[in-house]
């Protein structure tokens, strides 16, 4: 199949990187012929006009976006020419932390306590409902702790409210953890579903930079409790495609933070780690084929981000149980330039691999 | 860097497809814009003029090749352009039946006995020395069986001969083996070496069908001597890159039957079964970086061809142990149309697995 991606960054590269030996075609609707996929595929380069998202959607069997910050007026009129998955309606709830934080609560998921804010009026008022500390963020486009504000007293309320621009955001209760977790999973339209482990994810500076798959001492109550989330989530949204969802482990339960309508880099681990990449699966659930197994391939992975400069390649290259994946992109403070992924059987290999790539953890 | 491959098949695919997660670029000097490889880099359509040859030359860092096949001319041209690996002396030694054989002597690797044939009439002398049953082959060219003819009786030599076209031909006697093996092995510029273990092929109609991986009872003995051929063979031709020998087993013992210097179909089955792929090993070899682990990802796989017709692709998407590979490709009788790995644990589980997917066996 003619598979069309709505961005090209590397979540679309690694989508293209498993869709080939599966026999498809890439699309991609990109701003720039150098984006990391732009080689990966026939490109369509946005520049604001209606023929070129018309002939981008012409060119595809099924379109998928690799950002829940997808236009979606775009995605709804490529829906009038092709399929799209995962649908507008998975893609209009996920881009709104109210309406994420609404269907949460409609389906009985735990979250944290939170208010819609305005203004710095409505701010005060939220404040005074959930109490402190408590986070702000910008209701939609916020990615890798971008739009966040942490609000530890009352005098922040100005500076915190000023920092948002002026738009729509919500005020959350900070959630008391012991650790986040994620759980990728993905429904096909035959309504199957498969579910990764739990994986325990380090971030540093709002940006992930160490995940450990599967999470360890994850009870199987807990693993359950994620699964059936996830599950309620997949169905009401009829979502096609991986969906993830970002948690607090508090004591003994679950907290859903957030949802990503796609492949999450938490699960750029199952390349190797899993015996179905969280890539090949998406593409799998939108070409309407079987999902594969989603079981782990060793017992222990870790997956380690690349962030800012491209660090010592070789002593990965050199690791016996590292695999290297690079996107392609210059070097620049905070970016994602790539990851990567160690497989062990135990746990004192896991521990030998991750310190002799401490040189990329922050 | 910026990697260029002359040809554009399926060989050159999975090289692609494993050099971009090492961060590098394609380039294919290409007959057409419809080969495997198209999509997955920039193309430079082959027109017969120079201008196109080192355009591509120029707009690659470094240049490698699809098969043994590619114009010896060619490749010094581009090689006072860029660095090609591996260099035109493996590529001049092994496509030519004759050549090989010569070094195989050399080095003292057992090789069937031989006589290059010209015409009938030498053909006849050839025949007087070495006996019969014999193979006439062309002395270039051959593959999947092709220029081949099995003479059993003297009756059958005006046949074989006006068969060969009047081309350059060798006639080889035939090895009286118990199976078919291959060894895939790797050299890098600083002269490390990598050796996958010997696999066990099955061909039907001269083209290979199913390779097991490794090869079931093979002594250490075995092994150690297939690797000290390969050694001397990538030494004397200052090999960089993947090299593959066929060879027969017969009573215990190893006889070499040719070699090729490239990645190879029976060595596709290390995409998932072995840590490190032979694309990806290849593709560090050729970009001066270190090689990559050689050991399984388990204890079995095995790699079946999808031949002529796509099949019941379905059926492998189901398995959980299967990885379906193809190389968009149109159905032809013969044709390479794609390849599907299992890999396993257990022979019980691996042979389930074969059984599931006899229906694209011959």
């Amino acid at each position: 199949m003619k598979i069309g991606v709505l961005g090209s960054g590397q979540l679309g590269r690694m989508l293209a990187l498993s869709a080939y030996p599966l026999g498809h075609q890439m699309r991609f609707l990109t701003s720039s012929e150098e984006n990391p996929s732009s080689l990966l595929g026939s490109t369509f380069i946005q520049n604001g006009s209606q023929e070129i998202i018309e002939d981008f959607a012409k060119n595809s069997d099924v379109v998928t976006y690799e950002s829940e910050n997808t236009d979606v007026s775009i995605v709804n009129k490529i829906g009038q020419k092709t399929t799209v998955y995962p649908s507008a309606k998975s893609l209009y709830t996920c881009q709104h932390r109210g309406r994420e934080k609404s269907l949460f609560e409609k389906l009985n998921i735990p979250c944290a306590p939170y208010q819609m804010v305005n203004n710095l009026s409505e701010l005060k008022n939220a404040v005074e409902k959930i109490g402190l500390p408590a986070i702000l963020k910008t209701a939609t486009h916020g990615y890798d702790g971008k739009g966040q504000f942490l609000i530890q007293s009352d005098t922040q309320l100005d500076q915190a409210w000023e920092s948002m621009s002026d738009v729509e955001s919500i005020l959350e209760s900070l959630v008391n953890f012991k650790r986040e977790l994620s759980l990728v999973a993905v429904r096909g339209v035959d309504n199957t579903h498969k579910f990764y482990p739990l994986v325990e994810n380090s971030h540093h500076n709002g940006i992930l930079r160490l995940t450990i798959a599967p999470a360890q001492n994850i009870s199987p109550k807990l693993q359950q409790q994620a699964e059936t989330y996830m599950r309620s989530l997949l169905d009401e949204m009829n979502h096609v495609g991986v969906l993830t969802i970002e948690l607090f482990e508090t004591d003994n339960t679950l907290v859903v933070n957030e949802m990503a309508p796609r492949v999450h880099n938490s699960g750029h681990w199952t390349i190797e780690g899993a015996r179905t990449s969280q890539f090949e699966n998406h593409t799998r659930a939108i070409t309407e084929t079987p999902l594969g197994d989603t079981s782990c391939t060793h017992k222990y992975s870790a997956m380690i981000n690349i962030i800012g400069e491209q660090g010592p390649i070789d002593i990965a290259l050199t690791l016996k149980n590292a695999h290297v994946h690079l996107y392609n992109k210059t070097e620049r403070k905070g970016r994602k330039l790539g990851h990567i992924t160690i497989t062990a059987n135990t746990l004192d290999d896991l521990n030998t691999s991750l310190d002799a790539l401490s040189d990329f953890m922050p």
